[in-house]
């Protein structure tokens, strides 16, 4: 494994359960109207003071081509005012990364397929060389002598919107790759939705043997109903750092109509009940999702949390 | 244990899943305008169609209190003309136990609460006396020769709404008082959505203890977005039948706003993921589906597979 283990410590501590709030990010990624910078900004705070701590907050490309994240060197100005928060972002091609060692960030998010098909379709490159761009990141980080830690993300981890079904060994085998091209966290997303609780728990302790002491990412879509029971099957297998989305903002290009990222906020409550702290306020969370519902009135947003409550009457926190 | 254990064998296989579909009981629970007689016929033998042979379709109450059930008795008469399909209804008194047994029914459902305070607030009994009824309910069965097995259901069994937490060694204690009064299977039911999956897993294990190889149901409402995972985590713990209504239609009384029971449609996806064939069809469950809604047009439906489907390209059955 290469990166430092004690920086993986500090930021993703595997005695505890760390959530990434990829709304910002993932969450937008489909909206049909932007929410204003200072929308995001304010919704950034208010989740920030609810607890949050990890934030994904866009993508360095061409703002002609994804224009909700043309504000992302301020977002992630705005993530380093917080205190103790985070940012996170995309770079998925080399001009990307170059931008991203400009700014302030924590984290630069690589993307790798796990199919071939999907590889070129989405990226125009081979799965071998997503992996070395990742190696690429690394090593221009290194150069620069930036902080950011070096994120590789398998989509299509648990079946492929155009290969369909993933072998799990191919998602083993590229994480691997990624680890030894310098990724500092390696991550398996389900990036339609396709997994059952079974299939992640396979892989999620197939990942943790992959990477022994060091933290590693679920990330999941609520396509089919299954994020909550697929987060809790993650848990379960060992998995300490997880993504959602406040309101399970973003859809699926691949299921027209079908939901987004695991919601948030249920997140927060399925792991109080399972015993894991998460430092957020559920309540506090309102206030952002909120803010996030009435700059985007024409989005769906969902959860259960925010429809009806935590317990009132039960210690519900395990 | 009491009953015969080949009948259990017969009727809920511990070798498969058998899931009781109680949108037509528990679904119509709060339900502003009732659905047609007709229409819960067209429901019933659509779900028929798609595979579904356990149907709850209603409770022996006055017709005056319980208006929607009026028809109680013509829908276990349209259950027993379908192939393989049996039919549950609730008895919460000797009037309707009495009335049960006049009838074809398969399976008259007792409830007792897990608390003494729900007990006496919606009972109007002591939880005492409700597990005798179950005793009276048992032998009223048998000096009438009739065919139904008796299913006590706890409620409450994940907390209280009104007591608030719930000691899971009290749901356990009045299981087995149920069963030594001479119920035939015994269930736990998440009767307002207080639970996360360890609670569930933790109380289903148990009960799996105490059933030994005879079945027991697990009851789950969505109240709080953790359905899905709560019946797979009660899968996972042992329990091999659950119950959901088609849609998730069912509110909570407790809760307004919120969800009902676990969405039928998608646990029969969540089933099947996890390696549990359903024999049930879930293209043909949409069919049902769209009779439930347009017959109910101010009711909210739930579940994810309604708005994404299965997945196309993936073989997603475990």
């Amino acid at each position: 494994m290469t990166g430092p283990a004690e920086i993986h410590a500090h930021i993703y501590p595997q005695d505890r359960v760390s959530l990434r709030e990829v709304g910002l990010r993932d969450g937008l990624q489909l909206v049909k109207a932007f929410p204003s910078s200072a929308a995001k900004h304010e919704w950034l705070v208010r989740e920030h003071a609810a607890g949050v701590r990890h934030f994904e907050v866009g993508s360095f490309l061409p703002a002609s081509r994804m224009p909700q994240f043309a504000d992302v060197r301020d977002m992630i100005a705005a993530v380093s005012s917080l205190g103790g928060a985070r940012s996170a972002a995309l770079a998925l091609n080399e001009r990307g990364a170059a931008d991203a060692v400009g700014t302030g960030l924590d984290e630069i998010v690589c993307v790798v397929s796990a199919t071939e098909e999907h590889s070129q379709a989405n990226m125009h490159r081979s799965r071998r060389e997503a992996v070395e761009l990742v190696g690429k990141v690394a090593r221009l980080r290194d150069e620069k002598g930036h902080k950011a830690i070096v994120n590789a993300g398998i989509s299509m981890a648990f079946g492929c919107s155009i290969a369909g079904e993933v072998d799990p060994a191919e998602v083993l085998r590229l994480a691997e790759a990624c680890l030894v091209a310098g990724a500092d966290i390696v991550g398996i997303a389900d990036t339609v939705g396709f997994a059952g609780p079974r299939q992640v728990a396979e892989l999620t302790a197939a990942m943790a043997r992959l990477c022994g002491k060091h933290p590693f990412i679920v990330h999941l879509h609520d396509t089919r109903g299954m994020g909550i029971a697929n987060a809790s099957a993650a848990l379960d297998a060992g998995c300490r750092v997880l993504d959602g989305s406040l309101g399970g903002l973003g859809g699926c290009p691949f299921a027209p109509g079908a939901t987004g990222n695991v919601v948030f906020e249920d997140l927060v409550f399925l792991c109080e009940t399972k015993g894991f702290p998460t430092g957020i306020d559920l309540d506090a969370l309102m206030g952002a999702r909120s803010i996030a519902e009435s700059e985007m009135p024409d989005e769906q947003f969902y959860g259960s949390i925010a429809r009806a409550g935590a317990p009132r009457v039960v210690a519900w926190r395990a």
